[in-house]
């Protein structure tokens, strides 16, 4: 998405460590006529996929899954993080390490909120190492819904977490696939 | 809020210690088609006081947030939460007690997001005690923004932070105020 990639261009910070920071329009600071023309994007890959629930994760996926939300005229489920893997029973669960703060969260979402008749699309603001989004994947498989894909933000595609995804099947759907980042802040994207 | 009251009515559920469990439409599992509508009544409060910023603090205010905003054709901020009390130079921060966690958070607002100029709403889906309010304003007013009211989804008036800062001259707007709640489950509200 091109509209998407020329801001993360505008606006986007290299920093060490492969850490891009779009923190002034995706992620603390919000650009919500953005996230909106966004989701749309993803509506148009998805429309016909009957989406019954998108799944995220808090906090820095909420604001896109609702504003994807409000093209599928669907609900939003967000996956809640615990740093202790004693999680209560009437929950999904599913642990993912998170490489930007280097510890093991559990993702977890009540059994309540979704079912085997729910078509679920996974959202999330970045897709890099792909630990969060197997993890998102794994709670919808364990509540028998059927995931119909994954619409992502910004995917890191040097570190190679979508392309695995993609050939284990799943329908990855990037906005912007970041080739290569440099120090200096010069940023590839996939064509 | 006619419709906000129904829902809470129809979906809360009371537990001890004073908490109202909205996870099936607020927060965990969030009704986008109702948190619309509930954007819609916040912004017709305050549609003429030229919003230029909404702030809300993660993970539960963004939805609320981001579907407010897009009435007011704004952006979002939100705060995010630290454990520790040494936060970094560039930001805004402010100390606020969690009586739900039993634990104090550090709010931070990177100062690169905030402005003199900006008339700033906040938006949260819970006023109680009124912390995180009281923290989120603090933010504003060490930016020298103007801080222009704050849009509440439920209000539990019975812990009175709301009131007190309507004291201070604060201008809170909330769509559904609980003046009650009991073991049994019967809630009431503020006319």
């Amino acid at each position: 998405m091109k509209l998407l990639e020329q801001k993360i261009i505008e606006k986007g910070k290299v920093l060490p460590n492969n850490v891009l920071k779009v923190g002034a329009f995706l992620n603390n600071q919000l650009d919500i006529n953005l996230l909106s023309k966004m989701g749309k994007e993803v509506y148009k890959k998805f429309k016909h996929k009957k989406v019954t629930k998108i799944l995220t994760v808090e906090a820095s996926g909420i604001a896109f899954a609702c504003l994807t939300a409000q093209w599928f005229k669907c609900d939003v489920i967000f996956a809640k993080k615990s740093k202790t893997s004693n999680v209560e029973g009437g929950v999904f669960s599913s642990s993912c390490f998170s490489y930007t703060h280097q510890n093991e969260n559990q993702l977890i979402v009540p059994k309540e909120y979704l079912t085997k008749t729910d078509n679920v699309l996974i959202i999330d603001d970045f897709l890099a190492h792909g630990e969060a989004l197997k993890a998102l994947n794994d709670i919808v498989n364990q509540s028998g819904a059927t995931c119909v894909g994954a619409g992502i933000a910004i995917e890191k595609g040097f570190q190679h977490g979508g392309d695995e995804m993609r050939k284990n099947g799943l329908d990855v759907f990037s906005l912007a696939i970041v080739e290569s980042m440099t120090d200096d802040g010069k940023i590839t994207f996939r064509n």
